[in-house]
């Protein structure tokens, strides 16, 4: 119920008729008119929260379109009947390129990716994260996506960060011309806040950091300039949650 | 053996002797010339490390000292003599005074703080964090102490984070006068990043964020300045992370 307060002040405002749910729906499955069935997953979340027909719910469909609608129960499962949609355009592409480090800290990172406004996560392998034996590996990366989208509602960002597979840093400058690429790196210059107001990529190592051949190879292939986010030696994923927030502050 | 690789590089450089093991100590445990005492945690650290006898190590007390020394193997335990030490100036109050929700959040946070170089973090007693079933308690804040000490061994911050007891947001201002308070809020000014040479302190809510009544209160008593993080909703270990590492890039 204290979630209630929250989505009634900051989601609606006074005259709104109350937001009893927040739900996420595939994405493209916002339609006015249309009933939109609801996953295992948020049926469950309903089932648990003692959800009701005809109680009102935010949708979101985690890739920009956002709707009001009212619930009504199908069989086991729920449906919303889609009342009112909301298309917001995409952000200026920031991307986190991350060293795939301990899976458990990438999946926390995900999530945090998308209340960070980041709008692309991809997970580096490097040579030193393919030896952390707790490493993100393709089969979590799918999970890291959940999470990513999970956050919307949590968040209110109607765009999900969207998590690429498994990515080796030789391949970044084709993928993703005109980004200007900054490269987390104690060496560094101090930067303070970046603005985001053409596509920024950051490039934050696994623990124990880049090794110099790939620091080297991410300079001259893709121009990155080294700045240094802190004091002292943060893990990789606070140093990302630095480096993104640091770029959102525009 | 991974970990060794990062503490060459980083910890020593090339001709020093290698360090095999970062280990925290009590506070104002080393002296040169004498054995200090591993307690069973670090002891048990070593024993599935497989260290040994004559290993080199550095040695942090989580208060401004760090030391150099030698491993020697005590019956079950460990001890290492300390060969060499250094007090480091402690650096300007950066304070974090968050809403005490979720604890094992609030715990990941506590760790983050040391890497971040936060001075003080004070859980906040809140109207809406009282309410989280899941919230960090009393017996939680010894545990935060723990994970924020620990996390001078990874960071290299000589200092860890002091977290403080459960407070309440009507003591704040007697207890930390000259600080300049900022408030993290939506309705916020946007604020690049914040310079630190002198003391500051963020207000971080709780999920659902301050009452109106307590952002009033922090105005009116602390001359809490009103600072917008992002653009999204922010889990309170979010913005904190952004708040510090903002604050910290000067």
């Amino acid at each position: 119920m204290r979630r209630c307060v929250r989505w009634r002040v900051v989601g609606c405002g006074g005259a709104t008729p109350m937001i009893e749910h927040r739900l996420l729906v595939a994405p493209g499955g916002l339609v006015v008119g249309l009933a939109v069935s609801l996953d295992d997953e948020e049926s469950h979340h309903l089932r648990v929260r003692r959800a009701e027909t005809g109680q009102r719910v935010m949708l979101f469909d985690g890739a920009g379109v956002t709707g009001h609608g009212v619930l009504t129960s199908a069989g086991k499962g729920w449906q919303a009947t889609v009342e009112q949609v909301e298309h917001h355009p995409p952000t200026t592409l920031l991307i986190l390129a991350v060293g795939a480090g301990d899976r458990d800290r990438f999946l926390s990172l995900a999530e945090k990716c998308t209340e960070l406004g980041v709008t692309r996560l991809i997970p580096l392998v490097t040579e030193r994260s393919a030896q952390v034996e707790t490493r993100l590996r393709e089969s979590g990366v799918e999970r890291a996506r959940k999470r990513a989208r999970e956050a919307c509602k949590q968040s209110g960002n109607p765009w999900a960060t969207v998590v690429a597979d498994l990515t080796r840093i030789a391949v970044l400058g084709k993928s993703y011309p005109g980004v200007r690429w900054l490269m987390a790196d104690p060496k560094g210059t101090t930067l303070g806040a970046v603005t985001a107001d053409a596509p920024v990529g950051w490039l934050i190592g696994p623990e124990g950091g880049f090794t110099e051949p790939e620091g080297v190879q991410m300079g001259e292939r893709l121009g990155a300039a080294p700045v240094r986010l802190g004091r002292h030696v943060m893990r990789f994923e606070t140093a990302a949650i630095v480096a993104a927030g640091g770029t959102a502050w525009e």
